[in-house]
């Protein structure tokens, strides 16, 4: 391989972030799997090992308002920063990776620059930003929205923690930070100093395991729409007397959705773009079906995913189209409900070819991929931070005390992560 | 209209027939709605009510060993009989009609008959067969079955009562008949003696209801085939994800079966085939779905009907294709579990001529209908009793206490019926 780094300076980061696994599983061990609870106990020892790791390779640590982490490392040019991160929180009993890869991938990176006695081209910052999983605090992005100074300003005293019941800015103050600064809009990051936010991740879904490939360069993240209580409603009837022509069968309703939907997939797929369509839950109603009756109701779960917002919309048109059309073909009613959703957010382009460059560069074969699941990345993103995510190959999916990363995979993606981050100050985004 | 009866004559048997729906109702109350037990004290008050009426009429009362009741008025030619009845049996708390409505109308034709002094071309004989719900005793048309001396001999001391747990042969027994006899293949009925068997019945789907018409002729018993547990097994896999090619959907997989058989159902239809498509059931499993997860596995209930048992054979045949078919595509497996089915039967084209050409001269629309449910009708049929069904109209299905049939639709009935026994013996069938 082509790596501008040395064998030994490369297996030191990896040594230092296998220990840092095993020392954090070790802290944090909740059978079965871990725990780290948002602003709680967890998400402190996390912060005080990667504060200390961090420290060995000459990195300062500094807390934001918010009490997110930033570790230090001084570039060549000083006046810009490269942000390298994700979060170190856990769902309950969560897995070991989902999050904590990405900061230990950064401290990782850190280790070898340190190791190699060399600088990068901007300051290397790792950020180990706080509550990414909305279990604790049942709202999306704390951490990174609190980074860019965006978080709605009635969130700290409203949002509650779902095991203390104290607000969010109750929990802000009692771990020493500042909530009013945060109300206030304080930040730490900008999009005029920030370079870059690249995130490595664990994937969610077992793309490179059924790939075999050791990481992926997301496209972008997948924002959603969804109604989770739709239904259909027919009518209740005989189902070996009542004539084809007199019945309102719910269930032959909702497969001409299901199917309309799968076709409209098809054809989106032809044009190449980016959509997942998935109906997870569906029932008929249980106090009122019967094998010997045609079906008078259903319920269904629509969530249609994309990471282009015009797909998105194109969906939900055809979505509507389509529940029209079968509502006069089949003298059904749907009754869509509450709808929900996230917005999509791209990549950075040029973020993404460094990271396929840095990767051929090395001999390493990565996957281009978009993420289903939410992440702080597009946060930055669709505020103007130019966002990047490695995935890395994990089986068993996220949330879960099966995640399974193997070391040699994670090693990949900091070898590919350290290549990137050696490209001169000329090779990354220009600031606005 | 060319009725060849008098419009008092025929006043006198809805008179009766009105009297006994409400007598009948009224001893066998059972809030909401009527319980006439198989064998039980509701079948025993209505076998008396309707002797009674019968006496009055010349009709001499039998009982056969298995204590079906068979009225008989002597006809011109008394060598041998027209069959008209039903049931009189109930499901728990259903209506007063369901049964009831084909046994009161042969005592009200009889009515007639005495009125206008007219004996009809055969013995016309009212039947009133046991236990045709088979909510009593879990199994189907004992009482026909036993008329005919085709009963399982195992049953009678095999299959007991779902509220007493007493056998069959125990409750016969009890209530003053033959068992042993039943089980030797005693029978009352038999094919050379018997011209028709003619069963008119409340319909189950209120199809003449929404067609506007008193009474319908019907062509065939829908035989049917079921699978009542089917599954299809994919797999679980994150929704916003998990690429399209590695998911293994289930519930877009159950869609493809339920479209698949509605295609087929409207080439079928094209044919002019009878068929019913219906799945009433279905439901991803609540253990393990979830809005953002790609379903992993369904149930559902496949229920197809049809009177002609090549079509039944040709479904049958095409729902394995598909379910290969999408195996295939899908990457799924379908697990379609037990079968249960039941021959569909024939009515007589000659009787159905006759219904129909009664109808036309007095001036009664008439609609050509299929039975979706099983009646005793079948039993005769497929033993080779020629055998007809006429339907009254009928809102709210039966088998619950909202069976709603109205007396001027009866009476229609009424009229058909007496209209076609009237007709002169080289009108019938010859028997065999």
């Amino acid at each position: 391989m082509n790596s501008s780094w040395h064998e030994t300076d490369l297996a030191i980061g990896a040594q230092i972030a296998a220990e840092l696994f095993d020392v954090l599983a070790a802290k944090t061990t909740d059978p079965p799997g871990v725990t780290r609870k948002a602003y709680g106990n967890g998400e402190r020892i996390a912060h005080e090992l990667i504060s200390g790791v961090a420290a060995k390779a000459g990195a300062k640590a500094e807390y934001d308002a918010a009490g997110n982490l930033f570790l230090v490392m001084p570039g060549e040019d000083r006046s810009r920063e490269i942000l390298v991160g994700s979060h170190v929180d856990t769902v309950p009993h969560g897995g070991n990776f989902d999050g904590a890869a990405g900061v230990i991938a950064g401290i990782a990176a850190q280790a070898v620059f340190h190791a190699a006695d060399r600088r990068p081209p901007f300051d290397l910052t790792v950020v180990a930003l706080r509550a990414e999983e909305s279990c604790w605090f049942p709202y999306s992005y704390v951490g990174s929205k609190t980074a860019l100074g965006i978080l709605d300003p009635a969130v700290p005293d409203s949002v509650k923690r779902i095991d203390t019941g104290k607000t969010l800015a109750e929990h802000m103050r009692e771990a020493g930070f500042d909530p009013d600064a945060v109300k206030g809009g304080a930040h730490r990051v900008n999009s005029k100093r920030t370079i870059a936010y690249i995130e490595p991740h664990i994937e969610q879904a077992p793309i490179l395991v059924l790939d075999n490939l050791p990481v992926g360069v997301v496209t972008g993240i997948r924002g959603s729409f969804r109604y989770r209580q739709a239904k259909c409603i027919g009518a209740y009837a005989h189902s070996g007397a009542m004539p084809r022509e007199y019945r309102k069968d719910a269930v032959m309703a909702t497969s001409d959705l299901i199917q309309g939907m799968d076709r409209f997939w098809d054809g989106m797929e032809a044009k190449s773009a980016d959509l997942t369509v998935t109906f997870g839950e569906l029932g008929t109603n249980p106090e009122h079906h019967g094998f010997s009756k045609v079906p008078g109701e259903t319920h269904i779960c629509v969530d249609i995913r994309s990471q282009e917002q015009e797909t998105l919309s194109i969906a939900e048109t055809r979505l509507h189209e389509l529940v029209a059309d079968i509502e006069k073909k089949r003298g059904v009613r749907f009754e869509l409900g509450e709808r929900t959703g996230s917005k999509p957010a791209l990549m950075s382009g040029h973020l993404q070819e460094m990271l396929h460059a840095a990767a051929k560069r090395i001999g390493i074969e990565a996957r281009t991929m978009a993420s289903g699941a939410g992440h702080d990345a597009s946060v930055f993103s669709l505020h103007g931070v130019p966002s990047a995510m490695l995935f890395i190959r994990n089986t068993d999916g996220s949330h879960n005390p099966d995640e399974a990363m193997v070391l040699a995979d994670f090693n990949a993606a900091l070898a590919v992560l350290v290549e990137m981050l050696s490209q001169p100050a000329s090779a990354w985004p220009s600031t606005t």
